[in-house]
């Protein structure tokens, strides 16, 4: 077994690295030099006000840099990856906070030994150097229900009190007021985590194996271990059972959460777990919730306290009223805290309906014209050549395709037929053309479906009713072909219907310009162009579509798209001819 | 082989959840009744603005959905994942942005064919509605030297776009005016990623494998390929390969980037890279771009357009002038939007100096005085003592610890005795205590090491050459205890130190209530409460240290570190009374 496969530059560098890419990329923040210190870069706002200071090992990112700016940390001290930092580096933290014109300096220490023990030390230094300091420890999971001697363990829960405590420096209260009112906001905070993997420090192995198939509920933000293992339930199973376990009273380090409550949650990504997931946990967490009765006022969903590359989630709860609900929602600059909405969660109405304005052609509000008759029966011709066409359309798109293209072609000619049967064929052109479209895109379906629906959508808005004469059909086709250019991305000579439907379409393009009498010269000549330019696909090098992933060398045979529109040409040019002579 | 394990419900129904998930948790958006469409919640805005919709397959979260908000995108319509959205929804969401109001629709599509195709005809079906709809194409992907037909693939750049065009649509720009300066900005912007695994849609296998230790440049967003597989390289490296290739004059592709340009930088996360490996790769990025003389203007670092769970990254480069910087600075309350400092990332200082307050002992300021001789000969006594117990402390650690107990203590005895010759000894015993402090703290190590220094440390600042009686030293002996316990976690009769220490200080405080003459008898009786407290966690089960994790039955020999703090003060009394008597 060999590491995880990383992309750093070497274990020894990657903190230092790391620490060097988040400063350099926020404007707010500058590094103490000869430290793993991240500092706002105007301390001189701090004159006066109290200054906070967090940190711990790394790993852990976002935090704690990331909450470094005005309305949050003022500094952050960074160990190893898991590792705690060195004193002198809290100390000279606290010292340039102290330096700065802080009137005293809240040390908030995640309660892991070697982080108490840590910045204990170097807050009775600083206390000899005369700096008012005191410290915050965050013991928040609700894991266990009976916690060690050391205590319930800091987790993603610290980020809330950075922002709380962060808001209330900014306002200038003194050390003892953040510290009381923190302690008071600590106790109604719970977090719990479940992963799906371990993670791994750089150049290490993982820190435990988890089975295929199996996750492990309450684990640390190192990997220690959780309570439980359990096979992978779904995303609503494995919040429930988080939220069952946090608030079960008979554990000890439960979060009492009483109906009627109002509660600010975290969805923690530990590290790994795509976006979609985190979002379906998210409305998970929401519902679970409400259905205990809990008033979500807000949700924040994203990486916030990471164990690396770990593929779980932490769930954060933190009991709110309206004042720790302000302090929540005060600005900030840090750069890791999310654009969050200042609105309830719980009891916002989210979902709206759509305008009245229909999205679909009105059928009902179709009447028959002159031209019903006329159209009926070049539909239905159109529908009859391309069932006969079936197999042979088929047998062309075998040679270059997956074969179906002469059924893709039948399943919107028996939709158009089906379609006959019930309905009268409007009198406006347009909206039969828009009619046409909707039943392309709903029963051809794949590329062809859009493309010739399209076609049908962009041609419909220049044939109306009293717009029908052959210049405005021309344009109408014209218009058709100009959209299945721009959204399709393809061009004459790429080997596709466009080769067949281009040439007839500029023939057809001459009835713009009036020739009385001429019009189904016109029509013949475009057929014909059709016919030609589809047979001319024999020769060409497929550049768009499915078939420009075959070798040009294996393609001999005319492109089946081109065959079919030369083929409806030539059908609505019978269908008129027949109905002249008739 | 199966489908990675994922915490979601199932496949069927994770996009619809997700979409739930961002928008219950985000105040400013809402869903579109019977579409997978996010809207702004604040529609009402839009009136005689331009509306700007986005959208594709999911599985790209944050995207689209996350940059809804004011001064972003007005709605984005989802697909399932990977997969392109349907017309109607997207025809629905541009209806009902007109129907708010809007004065135009604009359409920002990422290069696919079915996106294209059908935003496409949903664009035209809005036209036939009398909706003003234009569409921006994004296919800034510089992976292919020569592109197919199909053209450059749209990639994390769109997310510029959104934030660009959104500012100008919010400053009341027309739709000409808004395409004509995205078309421009286009020109700018280039995107490259890199990958060291693949990902798999929900419920299906991964969309390709990867053999361990290698990764690909260049692979698309859904798991398309890309244009080179390698062995994983430094971060460093992959960056620099990154930027050759995405600037290569060479390929078509190819971004231009001149020395001297400005560039505006987007570290995108496709998913389950840790964040520290993002930061690492961020400083490479920068640091990369500056060497080539290129002004980097801003940078965002996270998870923007995501491929679920594929462990790589994408770097993103746009050009940007004076007024492109203002519209990228522009406010938003989209989510996924990052809190960006508007400071020039390039140019500016970010390393700043400790303070010149000192953070170690000013040792050279140090002389002797009275008390000199008296506190060096305790102190050469407690080093000769902690060293003749070296063994015995080893062999009590090894009933419960690793043994090394007499080892650590040895170390700072070594370290005083090295002290010693070398320095005189402060007539301050404060300044002795602050010494011994740094001493132990540097060489003893581990929690002993911290424990000890804590001690030292909070003791202090109670006894100075002024201050140096035998209540001041009581104070300062009771002081440090309290800070042991404070920081350590541990109490009396959790089988540590403390059950020594804590009896003989307490003892000791008798020295604060005036019994003049009676004080070496007071010190008698504390070395007695110190050896009895010792002797006594024989008793004890261990709740706090490493004895912590052994079975209490296994233990039942005295607490190695009670009995060296027993012993220390057993050393300071049988100096003291030698000195007295000599």
């Amino acid at each position: 077994m060999e590491p995880k496969k990383k992309l750093i530059n070497s274990a020894d560098t990657c903190v230092d690295e790391a620490l060097c890419g988040l400063v350099r990329a926020s404007g707010g923040l500058c590094l103490l030099k000869g430290h793993r210190a991240v500092l706002r870069s105007d301390l001189d706002h701090l004159r006066g006000k109290v200054a906070l200071l967090s940190g711990g090992g790394s790993g852990h990112e976002p935090a704690h840099g990331g909450y470094v700016g005005a309305g949050m940390l003022s500094a952050a001290v960074a160990g190893g990856v898991f590792a705690s930092p060195p004193p002198a580096s809290i100390l000279a933290a606290i010292l340039s906070l102290h330096s700065a014109g802080a009137s005293g300096v809240l040390l908030i220490v995640k309660n892991y030994t070697g982080d108490r023990l840590n910045f204990g030390l170097a807050a009775e230094q600083a206390r000899n150097h005369r700096v008012a300091v005191d410290m915050l420890i965050v013991a928040e999971d609700c894991a266990f229900e009976q916690p060690s001697k050391a205590g319930r363990r800091g987790l993603c829960g610290t980020v809330f009190i950075h922002k709380l405590a962060g808001a209330l420096a900014e306002e200038g209260c003194s050390l003892d007021q953040i510290v009381s009112k923190m302690t008071e906001v600590l106790k109604g905070i719970g977090t719990l985590g479940v992963s799906l993997s371990p993670c791994s420090v750089p150049g290490c192995l993982p820190s435990f194996e988890l089975p295929p198939g199996e996750m492990e509920l309450g684990l640390g933000i190192h990997g220690e271990p959780g309570v439980k293992r359990s096979k992978v339930a779904t995303a609503d199973e494995v919040v429930k059972m988080m939220i069952d376990h946090m608030t079960n009273p008979d554990s000890q380090s439960h979060l009492p959460v009483q109906s009627g409550d109002r509660f600010v949650v975290c969805v923690n990504n530990l590290g790994a777990l795509s976006c979609l997931e985190m979002a379906v946990i998210t409305r998970a967490a929401i519902v679970s919730l409400e259905s205990r009765g809990v008033i979500v006022a807000r949700v924040m969903s994203g990486s916030f306290m990471t164990s690396l590359e770990m593929a779980g989630v932490s769930l954060t709860l933190m009991k709110v009223d309206q004042e720790t609900l302000r302090l929540f929602d005060a600005k900030t600059s840090a750069c890791a805290w999310p654009n969050i909405s200042s609105v309830s969660v719980s009891g916002r109405s989210y979902i709206t309906d759509s305008p009245a304005m229909s999205t679909r052609p009105q059928e009902d509000t179709h009447s028959e014209g002159p031209l019903s008759p006329v159209m009926c029966k070049v539909l239905e011709k159109v529908c009859s050549t391309l069932l006969e066409k079936q197999e042979e359309l088929n047998a062309l798109d075998r040679a270059a395709g997956d074969g179906d293209c002469g059924n893709t072609h039948a399943q919107a000619a028996k939709a158009f037929q089906e379609w006959l049967r019930h309905h009268v064929v409007p009198g406006c052109p347009g909206q039969l053309l828009s009619v046409l479209a909707g039943l392309v895109q709903e029963k051809m379906g794949g590329s062809s479906g859009a493309l010739y629906s399209l076609f049908l959508t962009a041609a419909a808005g220049h044939v109306t009713e009293r717009r029908s004469n052959a210049a405005a059909w021309a344009t109408a086709m014209h218009a058709g072909a100009q959209a299945m250019r721009r959204y399709g991305g393809a061009d004459p000579g790429d080997r596709t219907m466009l080769d067949a439907l281009c040439p007839a379409v500029d023939e057809l393009m001459k009835l713009t310009s009036a020739t009385p009498g001429g019009e189904m010269t016109v029509l013949q000549n475009a057929v014909q162009k059709a016919v030609t330019g589809a047979e001319s696909t024999r020769d060409l090098t497929a550049r768009a579509g499915r078939a420009s992933y075959i070798a040009a060398e294996r393609v001999t045979m005319p492109d089946p798209g081109a065959v079919a529109v030369a083929a409806i040409f030539k059908a609505v040019l019978q269908s008129l001819e027949e109905q002249t002579s008739a």
